[in-house]
């Protein structure tokens, strides 16, 4: 077994989810031979630290990916359209945390707690599920394993961070305003793209993304669909219901699952505690349970508030939090990025 | 057919509810002919204008409710479980916007929407629901009636004033502290009276009121329990999360319900537009839907997000907002009382 190093690309680099990526690398010291750090037009030219040395970020191309052996692509759904299906051409592998190809049949769509085998099902493109799926499905997938999963209802809480940190700035700025007495002018949120604002200070707006025909957002479909697809069961009903709130990282989630058999809560709890990359955080008689400004900045999915539905007995709710730019974006696409490596490092 | 005038005492008259009840009072010109203002010995002695007149707020007790018609109580569960029954002792109609009686199998629990007929079952006292459950049953009465409701899934998205005005004022001074890069110290919530505080501001906290045995907060078995005995029927299965989000006034619901018979979407927006206390909001390609910032203040129950369970044809989701002071409390309070004058006129 060697130890290969290897010549990166970060698309998006000056992005929320790059600039976690960036950190990712570093602190886990990824074996990087070369990093090249790309972006659109619009932010190239900006300079990066990384390790100590600075990096011009360079506009992203076709031809930007001669040589790369992985690319991380966070620049938009349009971007990796046009460019990954490129850097794959020129032997990358790609792991793109946009909503791109991740329904793509031929694309592996990869939780490395739930489906990591599916990462050497690539054909140049491993999709990065959507934050509020990765988070849910990396928790569920214990339970399915032991108890089979008939129905998922979901509710979300999610960050305005998920919108990039132009919504981020947005929260601050009306904020700042309520507290003031002053007017709020949303500018960005519910969907920047879209014509109609709504306020998101001291709000909850359950809209994330666009509408689709079915009265859904793109947000709850994206639970719906990636969730059959990276627990590989298309039998599970899932249902959602996606809110944005005045919180900057980490999305919450109240998940109700029925259960194929019946449980014992106790067993619940140990098999989670146990499980890799999820933390139990469900003591009521201390009011422990996971929240948001705990779990920001940390890679780990946190499970509390476990409880029996009073009402059928193979029913349990589930709290769930999680960084949504870590584990649901950056970590996640590290962690497949370094199953790719030790895989290659095995194999060498 | 007279118009009668009525003797009125507000327990709780200083406290956020309180307040919300003297002014519909006031704006729904309630025939007063005279208003008692009571609270605990603290808040006593202060003054507070209703139609131009100063009335000095008393220290309630026993005796402060002779000759008194209507006494609406919202001073905490502890003062209404020991004032109430001498009110009704001496000939008063108490309505009851706390916890002490709700669940009492000789004390009616009225949303004049669901079962105003009960109005009438009361031995001197009747119990308001609590808030999130008000919002929900007014909502879900035209579908049980129409279709049969078999099963109830709620998340909560609740404001801060339902845990009083001390709440209000803790989750501005915490989101000044953090917009000024301050140290947040939780002083109330998640509940008072219970040594561990969390951090509100730019957080969701799954707490509201006190840890039952079974794992559920009081909150959540209020939902569980009033649900069933308002909307008389224990066979509903219905299973609640209840989550404090950083807003002011308004709470928001996402409630997946499962209907016995099937149904036609369309007919059940009409239904719901259609029925008294409720406003439709509901068009996604205009982004409408029903928001806590645009519910504040007004009487109604808003219904939006109303679409079909993917999975499974009787399953509906419904995304439910409130202000939790009006509909959730004072308003629901003052309906009562306004129903009880009007079946005295129509009496006399």
């Amino acid at each position: 077994m060697s130890n290969q190093k290897f010549n990166v690309a970060v698309v998006g680099a000056t992005g929320a989810v790059g600039e976690q990526i960036l950190k990712l690398l570093d602190q886990r010291d990824f074996p990087i031979s070369s990093l090249k750090l790309l972006s659109s037009a619009r932010s190239a030219g900006t300079t990066i630290n990384f390790k100590g040395q600075d990096i011009t970020v360079e506009e992203a191309t076709p031809e930007s990916f001669k040589g790369i052996d992985i690319a991380l692509f966070s620049a938009g759904g349009d971007v990796s359209k046009e460019l990954a299906p490129h850097a794959a051409r020129h032997g990358a592998v790609c792991i793109d945390n946009t909503n791109a190809f991740r329904m793509d049949p031929h694309t592996p769509l990869v939780v490395p707690e739930v489906n990591p085998e599916q990462i050497d099902e690539h054909n140049g493109i491993i999709a990065n599920p959507n934050c509020s799926t990765i988070q849910m499905v990396a928790a569920l997938k214990p339970l399915q394993d032991a108890y089979g999963i008939s129905r998922i209802i979901v509710s979300t809480y999610q960050a305005v961070s998920g919108a990039g940190s132009r919504a981020i700035d947005e929260l601050h700025r009306q904020t700042k305003a309520v507290i003031e007495g002053q007017e709020v002018t949303p500018d960005i949120l519910p969907v920047g793209s879209l014509p109609v604002k709504h306020q998101i200070a001291f709000n909850a707006i359950p809209q994330i993304d666009k509408f689709q025909e079915n009265g859904y957002t793109l947000e709850e479909m994206k639970m719906v669909l990636e969730t059959k697809k990276i627990m590989k069961d298309e039998s599970i009903s899932v249902t959602a219901t996606c809110v944005r709130i005045p919180v900057v990282y980490g999305h919450s989630e109240s998940v109700y699952v029925e259960l194929k058999n019946d449980y014992d809560l106790d067993a619940v709890k140990k098999l989670l505690a146990d499980s890799p990359g999820i933390t139990l955080v469900d003591d009521p008689s201390s009011q422990a349970y996971p929240l948001a400004t705990d779990c920001a900045g940390k890679p780990d999915v946190f499970v509390g508030r476990l409880r029996r539905d009073l009402g059928d007995n193979k029913g349990l709710n589930m709290w769930i939090v999680s960084d949504n730019l870590m584990k649901g974006a950056a970590w996640n696409a590290v962690q497949i990025a370094e199953i790719i490596v030790s895989k290659r490092n095995a194999r060498a």
